[in-house]
């Protein structure tokens, strides 16, 4: 089998679907591990944007996979050829698991350019076709860990016809029977994992058809697709990726594509998700904004108390942005530091964090950083976001663990630091 | 006397002019010194562009004092004034000298602004124009060890009319003595330094009366307005700064705006300036270029005798951009890694750097960051930039220390790593 050494361990599945556990024995050496449920970390060519390598790894709580996409890869085949060493010694990675997706979620991809035998992806210089032999050449430049098997994903928009989507469903399988071939043929991609894609847009049948094929094939796991923000509220998402995951292999890890707002990823860890991507937090620093939701469950007592009663009296239902489709925009899980009433605010940007920007800096100096347009605004911002994130998917691991996961969806719907 | 803290020690002076130091109990406690021939650290609102104070940190030869100037913080005054820390604690500074200037000599201002009473300087928002009481108003409220008095340095252009420049130099030394009556009643800033400022743009006689009437006044040392890169040829430049500095007080220093080139910094030195301001780094960093000039001067043997030999052979005439008027231009100090020639360069951007970047990545890396417009670049350059260059005033240091200048001054004239 293709990545063979990939091994989940569940330690606990609440609900008979919602899962704790461990996935052990990923990278080609087999040495690291990635709990789950879980989120990779966000890169563009390998390097968070705004931050180091040694920035980076100040923060706690990183994971131990970082996700780079073949749109912003392609386009440098010929180096990497050249230097032969693989992305990650090319980008001066630390010690990590790699996988390689195909599309950038927080980037828009113009659609209508994927034929039978290719699809497209969109770089800074514009877009380039790929075949499967052209997308497995690339795999065994990047030599990643783990990547995506070819898909084609273009079904999310509202409106799709059956007949295409059912379409994207048998091409999407054509690409990972190709794909695994030639795979098992490379001797340089021995040890890495591939990940089918289960495609299906919102039609159930369709969903289901694609869990059940793709799950037969030798895969070390499944990325679902076309359940991005924006493409169909969560009510569907949830109960779509419930029936989905009930035709998948409990062995097997399931990686969401495109969903990063906190309140859908619980929603998702519910109906049986492991893995997110992490791009949520560059979104919100690119717009200004800084996390500042709530996940913590175990406050003092008193907080705690105010909170039950703000619940008892309905006050923690969401309101406003829980359908926005424009992933664009703020939600209420951040916020917006370039607001003139962050002027003169000289507290941190959360109470209590421990990341470097809350250490160092007031909300007052960001704001001042982001209307001067000052080029560490983005760094500073990147820090707490991504230190914010990734504390959080923490936080959702222990609230399974101790069954709290009641009070973590409460926490987070319904408070945001102030 | 205003500053009188500030206190030169010169170990030596060669050929009567260039001067090698340090600059004691600098900063309202007296706890820091600044060697000279130094370079003051540049930043936007107090950070380095694209850095974290614990970035900055990483790098060694920092200087001790940081400039930030009037144009950046002028219409922030009202937040500063209600945050009461100053400025160094606002922008969350580690332990340094807080040096102000009133313009940023990395950013154009546009002319024809200025009044008997007033000067006008531009920040994002906008211009703001001070009067000395505001003027005084933003020192006492940014609380810096050290600040450039108001000054009419409308001077520079080509064909200024002897009229307007003895307007300007009067203009100055007005505004100097208005600024030293305020500071001398103003408890606040009690043992903060102030500089005179020396104008008299391409005129000898202007130059030389604005130097003997500021000496004259109780300054802790002096600012040389008016010299920037582009505003005239280093011969001019080189020949009014040795007469004004003829006419300033031998313990006191000079420092010089806007000239960031090397052998500009180099011929200036000679010319008897102490202190730059390091804006040059940020420059090359903004065009994508990285420095890469040479200044070692204790090179293995065999390319030492090379290196001769090429001198001997006429080699190391500076040809091309030495009069090059426009700062947003390349200089040959530095290779730009846009250019295609480094998408498969997989050295470090200069051999032998012990900085971050260089120990970390290859030219190979950073050119893809550029290319495809990646955040990180800007970050990686501006930590290779900013240590290239200080290690640079060291080493000038080094070479007046041990009477290498001649030496000095072919190898960054003549040779450019690559």
């Amino acid at each position: 089998m293709a990545g063979s050494r990939m091994k989940l361990e569940l330690s606990k599945v609440v609900q008979g679907r919602c899962r704790l556990g461990q996935l052990k024995e990923i990278g080609r050496m087999g040495q690291h591990s990635l709990d789950i449920p879980g989120c990779l970390l966000y890169t563009h060519l390998g390097s968070v944007p705004h931050l180091t390598q040694d920035t980076l790894h100040t923060l706690s709580s990183l994971p131990t996979a970082t996700q780079v996409t073949l749109s912003n890869i392609a386009e440098h085949q010929e180096v990497l050829d050249e230097f032969k060493g693989g992305f990650k010694t090319f980008a001066g990675l630390h010690d990590t698991v790699l996988y390689c997706s195909l599309h950038d979620s927080a980037a828009h991809s113009p659609t209508g350019h994927t034929t039978n035998k290719t699809v497209s992806v969109w770089g800074s210089g514009g877009r380039t076709e790929l075949t499967v032999a052209k997308f497995m050449a690339l795999q065994r430049t990047v030599q990643p860990d783990w990547y995506q098997a070819m898909a084609d994903g273009e079904t999310w928009q509202t409106g799709t016809s059956r007949k295409r989507v059912r379409k994207s469903v048998d091409r999407s399988l054509a690409h990972l029977d190709e794909c695994l071939m030639v795979h098992q043929k490379s001797q340089e991609l021995d040890g890495v994992s591939v990940f089918g894609v289960v495609e299906g847009g919102d039609i159930l049948e369709e969903r289901l058809r694609s869990a059940r094929e793709t799950a037969k094939r030798p895969v070390a796991g499944f990325c679902l697709d076309g359940f991005q923000t924006g493409a169909m509220d969560q009510a569907l998402r949830s109960q779509l990726i419930a029936a989905v995951t009930e035709e998948l292999p409990e062995d097997k890890p399931r990686l969401l594509q495109g969903v990063g707002r906190p309140d859908e990823v619980l929603a998702c860890v519910e109906a049986g998700v492991d893995l997110f991507e992490g791009f949520f937090p560059f979104q919100a620093t690119e717009r200004g904004c800084a996390l500042c939701f709530r996940f913590d469950v175990t406050p003092d007592p008193e907080s705690a108390v105010a909170d039950e009663e703000r619940h008892a009296a309905g006050e923690t239902q969401p309101n406003g942005d829980l359908n926005c489709d424009d992933q664009t925009h703020m939600t209420r899980f951040e916020m917006d530091l370039k607001d003139k009433r962050h002027q003169d605010d000289f507290r941190p940007l959360v109470e209590g964090c421990g990341c470097y920007c809350c250490r160092n800096h007031q909300r007052a100096y960001v704001h001042h950083l982001l209307v001067t347009n000052e080029l560490l605004a983005g760094v500073l911002l990147m820090i707490h976001n991504t230190s914010h994130y990734h504390s959080f998917f923490r936080a959702v691991r222990d609230a399974l663990a101790n069954d709290k996961m009641d009070l973590l969806r409460r926490r987070v719907l319904g408070t945001v630091k102030e």
